[in-house]
């Protein structure tokens, strides 16, 4: 089961037309020389590689492990990039309530770069030229999704929030425990969204093709967040070995993502765009 | 000495190059029907006010005085404006540090601007509602004071945020216990500020021209400012009525005019715009 953009690995999955394969279709820009048929572990060149040993419960990655440093770093290139999308996107809102929402969650984002900045700090990295290698993948998802209506752009905030949100929290629950607290503490402060909630499913109420539109869009955000994620991973060996320590074996990096697309299904149903 | 604006009451002053009467000639565009030989009480039609017993250092101000509440809810739409000004102003930032700087800066102010909403809806005030007739003057000095540079873009957050820090905790010093607690707390997390001075001082030491061009800069702002602070006394009685009983008289206004004057003088030499 080492495929998780196409083949066998969803057949048994009650959503077949959610299939991750189908929603990577709806992004835009292939990772060049990945082809869409083509497997993330052969995408990465693991094709030959065997499975580890899932990792116990108490973590076995080293406290050193070069590859927290570069999660740190790239969830705080996240942080900033995210900062900036959503006060651009709030020149959308049509009230100043929504601006005041969007800026919120924007705040929030920046308390979580301060965050992770003592935490590359303590570890003896300068977060600007720890960020500088996530600058081209990040900037590249926010490039390719830029909303084009303020309901966009809420979802956009809800949902490609989420889809980080969860990744880093997976990978973190294997962490060692002072860099676990650091991602823990990192994802908990995300709020201010029942604004976004509100919004959207009164909107959807108002109208199918708000509603058809918003659901196509929420598949091009998890379709461009893979993507991009598989840029980075291919690139970072010291990430990409990270991810593969904290999820046991390519078979739990394969579940890892299938359970983002569950998370990220259920939260469309939070918005109502089911 | 009634006169703010241009008169005897800076004839004794030392900084004569630095009167407020110059200073505001380099602001744009006066306020309507307000000529700029005008002194504030006459602006505000109140020359034939007598002045007021000086405030004791207890508050005299009762703590439901309806201008309290106008005064947080300028100062909250003064966040959220300056929270979208300092985002967009990011944009011109020739560093990834630099971006990340201002977006501190602009994060804090919505920090401040949930505390305020807080004691406003503790009040019983819709925030929205109550930050209406403050928009289009805030607006109005932001829009007037467009930076055309990353350092005009940079002394504009360190110098505007200033000015506006130095009049509220004017005002909060005399206001009752808890409304002056909320103003202290509000004004007592502008920090992110070290990256401004040391760019500034970097630049003016490399350039004399950046330097002119800078302390123009800065009497501009502070003309703006005070431009608008007298478009706002002008319309809103309750917090005029506030700033005066909080000054003690019509005199301890144009004091408080005239530290805060002195307040801007310091913190331009802070940035060694001198």
């Amino acid at each position: 089961m080492n495929a998780i953009i196409a083949g066998p690995a969803f057949d048994g999955d009650e959503r077949g037309d959610e299939r991750l394969s189908t929603i990577i279709v709806a992004g835009q820009r292939p990772l060049a020389g990945c082809s869409w048929g083509m497997s993330l572990p052969d995408a990465l060149g693991w094709g030959a590689m065997e499975p580890n040993t899932p990792a116990s419960s108490n973590s076995t990655i080293p406290a050193d492990h070069p590859g927290v440093s570069e999660l740190f770093a790239v969830l705080a290139y996240g942080e900033i990039s995210a900062f900036y999308r959503l006060s651009e996107d709030a020149q959308m809102a049509r009230t100043l309530e929504g601006k005041v929402a969007l800026a919120s969650m924007a705040a929030a984002e920046m308390g979580h770069f301060e965050m992770l900045e003592h935490a590359l700090t303590a570890r003896g990295f300068d977060i600007y030229e720890a960020m500088d290698p996530f600058v081209r993948a990040l900037d590249n998802y926010h490039a390719s999704t830029t909303p084009s209506t303020w309901l966009e752009a809420l979802v956009k905030a809800y949902v490609g929030d989420g889809i980080a949100a969860d990744f880093y929290r997976e990978i973190g629950h294997s962490l060692p425990a002072e860099a676990a607290g650091t991602v823990e503490e990192v994802l908990s402060q995300t709020g201010h969204s029942e604004f976004v909630v509100h919004e959207v499913q009164r909107a959807i109420a108002a109208s199918n093709r708000d509603k058809d539109r918003l659901m196509l869009w929420g598949r091009r955000l998890l379709g461009e967040a893979i993507t991009q994620a598989q840029f980075v991973l291919a690139q970072r060996e010291a990430l990409t070995d990270l991810v593969i320590s904290a999820s046991g074996d390519l078979n739990g990096v394969v579940a890892l993502f299938d359970r983002m697309q569950k998370m990220h299904a259920e939260r469309m149903a939070v918005l109502g765009l089911v």
